[in-house]
């Protein structure tokens, strides 16, 4: 049972935790902190949130858990905020989608509360955005990574896990690099090929509306283009050295397929595609 | 009001067609043909066709509307075999992704057919096939491109473009080419872009099950990578030259967002994921 929870960043993910852990009973008082107001008084309104407070120190105050679920872009400062204010024993967890970046700037900004830091990443989201979103049962059988690093306090990392538990989700340890070179593949190669496609497409679209000559999978394939640019090019630099490298394997991969099509080696095509087809019915 | 519709190849689309025009009134029997009676019988039982034959021959005897519905590897035989026997007021279409293969089959094939022969293409479909997948409701406010040559019968277009109508389709005319780039863009590009993303990650797993660190976007962004195989062979080889010209295209997309991440040209990505955000927002 977490006394008192501090949300930094009432959004989809951090109101989402708050729903799920006050549904639980899993924490007796959630305090909200965001840079707007408004989306604090909505949290309230909805019952996200118990109270929010406007500034860090006065919403992180004797908080046992303190969630930054704020963009990519916003750690540092927000770090710099904490270290001055927190207690003692309070525990730190993020829901950053990038874990290297995030440890490296912690250890820069955090201080004497490092060892209470735990990073993580409940993957888990929507293309909605917003405390409107959020929804007590997103982290239900999701999995969620935590990166604690040899400096980390086990107790802490236990608190955290527990957290997670209690909303739903199946929580795994990893080395922060492991964890942003796999999420690199699945995630953030797959968005940026859905902008990149989308954006071809709005560049041939002059006198023929090629979007209205696409079916039910082209809106599949695509709805994830619908993220947020901000977001998305954020974790593109944040995680910058993996995407690089995960880009340079996918372009390689194409020009095979690409070649193996111009050359009509069929054999190639057909194993690749059987290959594909078999890995995504067994997901 | 067609008299006798005959469906060569009872499956997805084949079957989608028979009972929308069946469920409007719009043709008073559907004679089936297919290489597997398995099929058949199924689509007699599901009153899809009225009944079926097991020649084409057979099947296209007196038939005022030929429909093939058959994968892109089939067309030459089964145009052979309909030069052969059909009546000679039949017209006769088809439901092929790629155009202008097909009307270069047709015009070998087809001989005193020919100006009957409309080259159609619904752009409607499911990861699901076979007959049991089909539905009266498929092509309602589907887009329907007939790609008539300078040598098409305009009566027979009319017929057929009503035939759509019937069945609920928006129905549009293009040149065969024109129709082939977009669709190479629209959908071939897109299906072979999950094809290779599934495949890369396949490869990448080994120990770590990188499957399971997958939200809903990667389901939704690789569904279609569960598409036929053999199909999507067909379609990339019957369609070579467009495809490997939008890959082409597709790969200089992809290298100057790789670049623009590498050298963190902030401007550039954020001008692009806005850019591709807006058009799939929009679409």
């Amino acid at each position: 049972m977490i006394n008192r929870l501090c949300i930094i960043g009432v959004g989809l993910i951090g109101g989402s935790l708050a729903r799920a852990l006050k549904a639980k009973g899993a924490c007796h008082e959630v305090v909200g902190y965001s840079r707007q107001v408004g989306h604090l008084q909505r949290a309230v309104e909805l019952g996200v949130i118990d109270r929010y407070e406007q500034t860090v120190a006065d919403a992180i105050r004797n908080a046992d858990v303190i969630v930054i679920a704020v963009p990519a872009g916003a750690f540092d400062t927000v770090f710099a905020e904490i270290a001055d204010a927190a207690s003692a024993r309070a525990i730190i967890t993020d829901v950053g989608s990038v874990k290297e970046s995030v440890i490296r700037s912690a250890a820069m900004y955090l201080e004497h509360h490092l060892a209470r830091f735990v990073p993580g990443h409940p993957i888990a989201g929507s293309e909605k955005t917003g405390v409107e979103a959020s929804d007590a049962g997103l982290f239900v059988n999701a999995k969620v990574v935590l990166t604690p690093t040899a400096g980390t306090d086990p107790g802490a990392v236990k608190i955290i896990r527990d957290m997670w538990n209690s909303a739903g989700a199946d929580v795994v340890e990893m080395d922060a690099g492991e964890h942003d070179r796999i999420l690199a593949a699945t995630s953030h190669l797959p968005h940026l090929l859905a902008f990149a496609l989308v954006d071809l497409l709005a560049q041939m679209d002059g006198k023929t509306d090629v979007f209205s000559y696409t079916g039910g999978g082209f809106r599949d394939f695509t709805r994830i283009a619908s993220g947020d640019p901000q977001m998305w090019h954020d974790i593109c630099l944040a995680n910058r050295d993996a995407v690089v490298a995960v880009i340079e394997s996918y372009r390689a991969s194409l020009d095979t397929l690409g070649k193996a099509i111009e050359q009509e080696d069929s054999r190639f095509i057909t194993s690749m595609f059987i290959r594909a087809k078999q890995a995504r019915d067994r997901f």
